[in-house]
């Protein structure tokens, strides 16, 4: 294990030429403009060994998370992504992290053309890291949780619950095959951030969150800020070939309170279908619809034949849980 | 201790009516945009316990501290405080803590304009606070690390090495009456960020920097973007009555390498002396000239009769520190 200084730490592994910002890395502040009638979204993320990820994470997959969480919130805006800031705490300043983590966390900045503008590091007892990222969208154009109304059709992109089977399977509670594990877990540690399609649905959705916590909870901010309910079809909801080999109640419980997909929940007004898969097939992601959005407040999930399921929807809650690693 | 779930937690203590900001805590991201003609500054700090506070500080103090350090990295940009995010890792939602916290970083909030527009909050093994904070600046107006040129004077506000000397009673290594060591501890834990002077001095100044890691550090990075170098004259450093009464040694250490202090250091072509004087006054701030810059790279440190001091002026450096709690 090698000790950088932090200087050095920074300028070796961190420091990029700059190019959209009109100052990066190096001096107090970073200095940025969004485009002439844009504004910034703005969103910030943190990441703490042993309640996020596991110290046996690999660094590389790491690096890709903590930033694709925070291209989640952007996408989940509609924004184009622009820049980010970094803050690390590491217990050492060891290479044999830096270097993956690094690689792993630009090579998902330069696909999305996101520039490092900045941050801190500093020593601290586990790894902790500290994300905000801006990104651009028109003004008034963003797309906000408040935004549903009564009779839009209800959305979720890509398949839920992979990245709690991961969960599940790593805590013992259930049998993977080495192959299904693998997948799982690539979901949970790699997740992809819907950003092209979130920048596609601007002006046609109307309103989108990112799961983060669980569909049932995510969903529950966007229906309490729009003032509507919802009804959800069980199963409608998109669902991975590993979690569709698993038990009824462990499908049930990964899709609804499931959380770490990062995939895009939204709604559009039923006259827009059209539109909306024309978003589906210009961001080459795919997209189900899955239940409407209703004046009762509240979620309804229902079963194939209308009836209406019990039992809690819990999303996860960092401070009410119980234990474990699990989702930002 | 009260637990709060992390949602109750953030509209509890963090949510406060939208401003200035399009909007604010409550969605995937915030919405912000600067004034037409004017760019954002960005800039980002972590605080992590048992590195930059111990965990006995008042938590309204560190709330204060939190937020000023990423103020003051706004006020060494001359930039204008429009809003910030707040990530907050914590062992426990306790809120004995939380609600003095929040009481502290709010009021130094209030009193620069500046709004709390996102964040995350989440379970750590020690306390973190990450911040991002964002100013305006008219559009290339920005005082930099880069701008010094030979022949400008140099200046500092306020006094210097009194957090340090707080640091080194706590540590221990020198004894100070309880009413001087309740100065210096507030100086160290509760720090003035020079907003209104950094703002007065665009226009005037030629580049500028905060002293967090040290003067004789902090002021290294501006001769090296420079590409100058300066003669700082001993005897002008502004030494507080606290550290005025101790060694020679003691008060050279703490002038020259005490981090924490959060004064601007800048510099000004000779001609601007008045306006500098203009600045001062017009943001109720004490600034003293402590030397000039020179062709000849690297820092001299002269005393009274002109005769250069040696001895290492080190910058502390997180990675490479011994030990302690120690400058942000």
């Amino acid at each position: 294990m090698a000790l950088l200084g932090e200087f050095e730490l920074i300028a070796r592994y961190f420091t990029r030429p700059v190019r959209r910002a009109a100052l990066g890395v190096g001096d107090d502040c970073a200095l940025l403009a969004p485009a002439p009638g844009h504004e910034l979204a703005v969103s910030s993320d943190m990441l703490v060994e042993g309640r996020h990820f596991v110290s046996t994470v690999a660094a590389d997959r790491l690096g890709h998370k903590a930033l694709a969480v925070n291209l989640s919130d952007l996408a989940a805006c509609g924004a184009r992504p622009l820049a980010f800031t970094l803050s690390l705490a590491l217990p050492a300043a060891d290479e044999a992290f830096l270097a993956p983590f690094a690689r792993g966390l630009l090579a998902l900045a330069e696909r999305h053309d996101c520039e490092l503008i900045g941050g801190d590091t500093t020593r601290g007892p586990v790894t902790t890291i500290a994300i905000t990222v801006f990104g651009e969208v028109a003004t008034g154009a963003a797309l906000l949780r408040s935004g549903a109304r009564v009779g839009d059709d209800l959305y979720v992109s890509g398949t839920l619950g992979d990245a709690r089977l991961a969960l599940e399977a790593l805590r013992g509670s259930v049998a993977l095959s080495g192959d299904a594990f693998g997948r799982v877990r690539r979901a949970m540690e790699e997740p992809t951030p819907r950003v092209e399609l979130g920048r596609a649905l601007v002006g046609v959705a109307s309103s989108a969150i990112d799961v983060s916590d669980g569909l049932a909870g995510d969903l529950g901010h966007v229906l309490r800020a729009s003032g509507v309910g919802a009804t959800v079809e069980l199963a409608a909801l998109p669902c991975g070939a590993d979690l569709a080999d698993q038990s009824e109640a462990l499908q049930r419980e990964c899709l609804l309170s499931g959380g770490d997909d990062y995939e895009l929940v939204f709604t559009a007004a039923a006259g827009r279908r059209d539109a909306v898969g024309a978003a589906a097939r210009a961001s080459a992601t795919p997209v189900t619809r899955i239940g409407r959005i209703e004046a009762a407040p509240g979620l309804r999930v229902v079963d194939a034949t209308g009836r209406e399921l019990g039992g809690a929807l819990a999303s996860f809650d960092h401070f009410l849980a119980a234990s474990g690693t699990a989702a930002s």
